[in-house]
């Protein structure tokens, strides 16, 4: 298939579209009896076991802008955004579904790059592509993805679970995320201004770290893994998707607690703080409010941190679990803090 | 609430239009031990079950349209077409799990009515709403659904399962969705040319069941409760969403045989025939191709046919599995009869 070839979906119909996803479906699960093909997909395990399942909504010029996304990262996104909502169970995901409403200007090349997308994310994460549905659009792609996964029901970890005295920790760093399109969203309009000259070339190889970390999240299964073979298992746990802030929220708040958070020890990259500072931005705000870290936030009790730095070492800790009138308490050091309202 | 509020998303935020939602989860279904409010839901079973994913896309101007859907009954139509794919497995469903996009010309109050829709949707066939996804949109509203069920592995029924000899039956009757939207469209189209006058009112009651079935369309889930029940088991089992011929193609080719279908017998209801003579255009066509019945095919041994009836009465017989090599045979009586290539 050439690379330049434009052919549009309605030459070949969405049967033989779909034919063509077929050869897409990433890893064959174990657990997947049947995959694309019948009315519904189906899971089966020898014994009983939790199933979770999560979905999302994913629309062109709201969660992603195609003038700077491959097609191919994007399919790549959208399950890695699924299956971070698994793991964030302690659960090990096994299918994704995949809900595509295509509008005429994109071809039927262009679909099976957001597949290629869709295929790689599913073997790195070792799950299966088990159907979806496929359909018309007026004017904008619109993506839902489905993912289920299992886990031995006392295994589950829920965001609930936080104990007083507990410490919060974070896996990799955060803001990282909002950093790439910052720099995406500026060369945007750099090539928006420049379209009469004909040589624009965004230079992003400076940003590449964090242009990735927005354009090809990774999912933190790692974690998962780890919690896996430690005997020590979080007593609460949730991926960074709409913001740290947001998310230690929840966890305080589900919890029945209150959280005291010190904000120097949040992570954040050089490259982000570079970034922030060439905005003239407040890198805090990127780590703490920029969403679609697909980081791991979870809490541990204070006697386990070293121990569980042992068996996986890629996390930090930011806080602890407080009194709920603390509300969370962000101290920023130098015995200045303030409270946000749960 | 007044009917006539209308109150921006914006105004109360996403967060809370979720609050609102999480009063309209349906039935409490045993099975799921966490529903809204983690990362992803949780199903939990006693014994090992296989459990069937299966996942929906519906927007705006392609698959349904507000200025004759009330939001109410949108809700209620996405929970039966998941609903009525998990059926169609043989399977009894469990949850469903919602994904919307809301353009800003819709209201909390119209969101809230999509909501009582699923609501009742999700009591009549005694599932939980378990989670989804809440975000905007830019111009068109957006509406995916994911729904799961479970049943034991061996009592799964596929559509590839029909055996040669097999008698092919269909519940209810066919076409009646399609001549309410026909219904539908032309007294749109006579609103949009009588603007300038005032007092234009549809008169739609002596459409009312064909306007029903395709604004509120139930899944057969008395058919799986029969079957349950029955000793009698079918061979092949597929809901008819895309149209009756597309669903008997399926059966077929995914079985690996043929089938021959004796057209008189499809059952057609009389509203839908007189529908087909206002519009001038051929009832069979409804029948054939017109989708979103949620009626179920199935195929059993000949021999059951007559005892099954007495467990379960709403279906007619319309043909019988053949050698692959008779293709889609339709058989119009008088000796005529067609062949589609499968």
């Amino acid at each position: 298939m050439a690379e330049d070839t434009f052919q549009q979906i309605h030459e070949i119909g969405f049967k033989r579209l779909i034919d063509k996803f077929k050869t897409h479906t990433g890893t064959e699960h174990p657990a997947v009896r049947r995959g694309i093909g019948d009315d519904a997909s189906v899971i089966v395990h020898e014994e009983a076991s939790a199933i979770c399942t999560t979905t999302e909504v994913f629309l062109e010029g709201v969660h992603f802008d195609l003038t700077y996304t491959p097609f191919n990262y994007l399919g790549y996104k959208i399950v890695t955004a699924a299956v971070s909502d698994i793991l964030a169970m302690n659960a090990l995901p096994e299918q994704v579904l995949i809900g595509l409403a295509i509008p005429n200007k994109y071809s039927v090349q262009m679909m099976e790059d957001l597949y290629r997308g869709v295929d790689a994310a599913c073997r790195d994460y070792g799950i299966q592509l088990t159907g979806g549905d496929t359909t018309a659009s007026h004017q904008l792609l619109s993506v839902s993805v489905t993912a289920t996964g299992a886990a031995p029901a006392d295994k589950l970890i829920y965001r609930d679970g936080a104990q007083l005295g507990d410490i919060v920790c974070v896996t990799g760093d955060l803001g990282s995320a909002l950093a790439g399109l910052r720099v995406l969203m500026r060369e945007k309009k750099a090539w928006q201004e420049s379209r009469s000259e004909s040589q624009f070339q965004p230079d992003l190889h400076e940003y590449e770290f964090a242009v990735q970390k927005q354009l090809v999240p990774k999912a933190r299964k790692d974690l998962i893994e780890s919690i896996a073979e430690s005997d020590i298992r979080p007593t609460s746990l949730i991926d960074v998707t709409q913001g740290l802030i947001s998310e230690l929220g929840s966890v305080a708040k589900s919890s029945g607690l209150g959280m005291e958070v010190y904000s120097p020890a949040v992570p954040i990259a050089l490259e982000t703080r570079r970034i922030a500072d060439e905005m003239n931005e407040d890198v805090d705000k990127y780590a703490f409010y920029g969403g679609e870290d697909f980081e791991m936030v979870f809490t541990i009790p204070e006697e386990s941190v070293e121990k569980f730095k042992s068996d996986f070492d890629d996390f930090v800790v930011i806080g602890r679990m407080t009194e709920k009138e603390k509300q969370l308490t962000i101290n920023t050091g130098e015995d200045k803090s303030y409270q946000l309202e749960l």
